[in-house]
């Protein structure tokens, strides 16, 4: 621990020469954690990059690295190298918006309907050209990764049996130290749980907390799947809008009923594609402390982000105890290896245990003991770096193909981050039935209009990009392009 | 199809010389068909073994094995050689229960609780001595699965993408085989879904089939998992007596809220080993006719059964498709792999799919891969007959031991099939008791009054023998016994 003591606006930023955790990363969290914590005012302005480095007695780089990533997620304002400051006065503007004020295209006033979603069920067999949530399997290291296969393809009989449900330890450790790392989660082991992907860490938060007294909210659009396992867990869900800064904390205040949970895709809204700002966090965090409500934060690929480094985790910024965080594997490594993790707060962890034996006991060994052999030996970020090459490349062809091929048809929404694109088609246009056409000629974007519950649905498309590689992208934007023209 | 004229009892037995069904099986099937169906009158004589042997041309020895195992099962009356007859009168009889009539020790009234089981929470880490639901890992044949799983170390891209939630094809279609002829299921590979384990179809039928205004029945004493699954899916559940043939189907139709579900486990019940008898059977399919209720037949271990073959399911006696029949190779293969299979019927089919996408998506493809292997090669039938030999020798050292070392403390119960003995201990001793101080020595027998909702338990341990060799079990007994004697 160190007092910079020089400028006066930092009263206390961990830091540790001998530590595993780059500098940059340290820095970022110890400023974040003086502004989330109110140490650090609104308005106050930061010791220089220059300054700060010579108090740590380190190079400049990862002082500015770990400024600019907190300009990118609003918690500063200005310039770096030219004067930076606290970007909001969080007590009193907490309710505000930030970022750009004007209103998003997006944003609707807050249906809320019954739980009866139009189209739920999600393509899960569809793989090909423009397929959602499929990562880049062409690119994957079979080699690698089979190797760890066979290194434990025959295990000690002890790892045969029954094993702890909450996962495997060693596997349990390695993902907390992960996510405290490359995420900013706060947690330890023993609040990791392996779970079959994200969306059983879904259905066991559904089971879990689901109350017949209080209502469950989702984000209007948002991710199927988080629909469909609360209404099977018989949960009353009701959308909430989102609009440029993700859902709308305001109007989930206004509602009549009480929650027990709300969904939400803070890193990256699913399907639109932004990143929740800092003051709606706060704010969210702040109803949800007022409301005795639980978050479950869905962080299903905030890994692949293109325009800056990850933003951190809303659970890290929680000191209420009130974020439920869940992670997977599926875009990461590959969706059938089924394996996923979810941190849980202390006082559940018990609860979502018993949960989850219910469901089906625990997760196969087989895949827990490759997948911690793969991010011990390094493979797993080094996978992750050369991923976020391929995806760059992949998604720049994608948005110069829609551009050239299907501007008359198409505009295309956010693209900083993730698999997949949202484009909007012209209203009026039933976006099913393009889903349906461009199936039929073996090119499989998703309906946006799947992704609403209530009325108000935006025809559209969510464009996937991981799985196929440049020449594929631009061939399948001319055929839907041209399905789409033949629809006028 | 042969007509059989010559002796006029038996109308139609399809019989095939070129199947590859064994003949015995297929005799079997069609006296048993014919008797269900009421081609067979009770109390009919069926022709002897020579006259159907001459008839269908082929040797005695199958037309013995069929009868002797309708013998077991009860469908038939005498001694194979001397005369056999169709031993109910089904129309008129089928209320009453078929075989020894003495009233059971473990049958009470039908106790009707609150859904508050007392300790439902398996001990899914236990691995050790006299540890229940742990199969014989010692001698699983490691190599030959290990070599299985390295041929599909890397595995050919599309089968890294989301798959099908129903199940891997090839493996759906081998299981159906396996399910039709090793278990007289009635099944095609389109209603066979691929699962986590048994537990994951307890969890998907009780989320589809629990309604708010019905009630779900569960043997008592009875499976805890099962009954954890149907809380957790917030069903009102309702323990019904077994008696020595099962389910108390009287007891059932006495209640008076309606009732959706009723879960047994027809071939060997859980915990106490008995199987249910033919007329027990046919009563209960006829009462979820009337209470247009659903059955899940739980067959989790029915491949071990020592005295006689395996039993016939429920589901290929039901011609009104309320059942749905559920197994795993967790006892037959090992528990860690997570993989079990649900035979469901048509029109819950879509139902059963979309939840299990609503629970985690699909299983992972690898162990369906390495299983349809083990299944197709012949692997998986080798493997069975020699765990059986396995069995067979470490249930009768067990109960050598008991006999000799506990028959102070403990009274055996039934022996004749799966992986546990129970046994009962005097009344008055608190069998969590027990459980707790052995295992503080290294054994793991689980408390029998875990299997219990109501008030009657009674006091016993479930002795696994499957997971450990016959010295191991046999200074286990005697470390047990002590424990017990201690108490007094």
């Amino acid at each position: 621990m160190r007092r910079s003591a020089s400028i006066g606006v930092i009263p206390i930023i961990p830091f540790d020469r001998s530590s595993p955790v780059p500098f940059y990363l340290q820095i970022y969290e110890g400023v974040r954690a003086a502004i989330t914590s109110g140490r650090l005012s609104p308005g106050q302005r930061l010791p220089s990059t220059r300054t700060l480095a010579e108090e740590l007695q380190i190079s400049r780089y990862p002082v500015f690295s770990a400024f600019d990533q907190l300009l990118q997620e609003g918690y500063l304002d200005g310039k770096v190298g030219s004067g930076t400051f606290v970007r909001y006065n969080i007590p009193d503007e907490v309710s505000r918006p930030i970022g750009a004020r004007r209103p998003s295209p997006h944003t609707a006033s807050t249906p809320v309907a019954e739980p009866t979603p139009r189209d739920e069920s999600r393509q899960t067999s569809d793989f090909g050209p423009l397929a959602v949530n499929c990562p880049a399997l062409d690119r994957f290291p079979s080699e690698i990764f089979g190797r760890l296969i066979r290194r434990h393809a025959t295990a000690p009989y002890d790892l045969l049996a029954y094993g702890d449900p909450a996962g495997y330890g060693p596997l349990r450790e390695a993902i907390a130290e992960y996510l405290r790392t490359a995420r900013a989660v706060d947690c330890d082991a023993g609040q990791v749980l392996i779970i079959n992907g994200s969306q059983m860490g879904l259905m066991i938060a559904a089971l879990a907390l689901t109350k017949p007294e209080s209502a469950v909210c989702v984000e209007e659009p948002g991710y199927p799947g988080a629909k469909q396992a609360l209404c099977t867990a018989g949960a009353t869900v009701i959308p909430v809008a989102v609009d440029k800064e993700g859902i709308d904390v305001a109007a989930l205040a206004r509602l009549d009923s009480p929650v027990s949970l709300v969904h939400v895709t803070p890193s990256h809204q699913y399907p639109l594609g932004m990143s929740m700002g800092l003051a709606r966090r706060l704010e969210l965090l702040r109803w949800a402390g007022r409301a005795d409500a639980w978050i479950l934060e869905d962080d299903y690929d905030s890994e692949f982000r293109y325009a800056s480094r990850p933003v951190g985790s809303l659970q890290g910024m929680d000191s209420d105890n009130r974020v439920i965080y869940l992670g997977t594997f599926s875009k990461v490594i590959y969706p059938a290896l089924r394996l996923g993790y979810m941190v849980v707060p202390r006082q559940l962890v018990d609860t979502f245990i018993r949960i989850r034996t219910a469901l089906d006991i625990l997760s196969p060994t087989l895949p827990q003991l490759v997948v911690n052999d793969f991010l011990r030996d390094g493979q797993f970020a080094r996978h992750l770096r050369r991923m976020r090459a391929v995806y760059v490349g992949r998604r720049d062809a994608l948005l110069d193909a829609l551009q050239q091929d299907a501007a008359d048809v198409l505009t295309i929404g956010n693209t900083d981050a993730g698999l997949h694109v949202v484009a909007f088609l012209r209203d009026g246009i039933d976006d099913h039935d393009v889903v349906r056409r461009a199936a039929s000629l073996g090119i499989h974007p998703a309906p946006l209009s799947s992704c609403y519950m209530g009325p108000g649905a935006r025809p559209g498309l969510l464009i996937g990009f991981g799985s196929s590689d440049e020449p594929v992208l631009r061939s399948a934007v001319r055929t839907l392009a041209g399905v789409i023209r033949d629809l006028k």
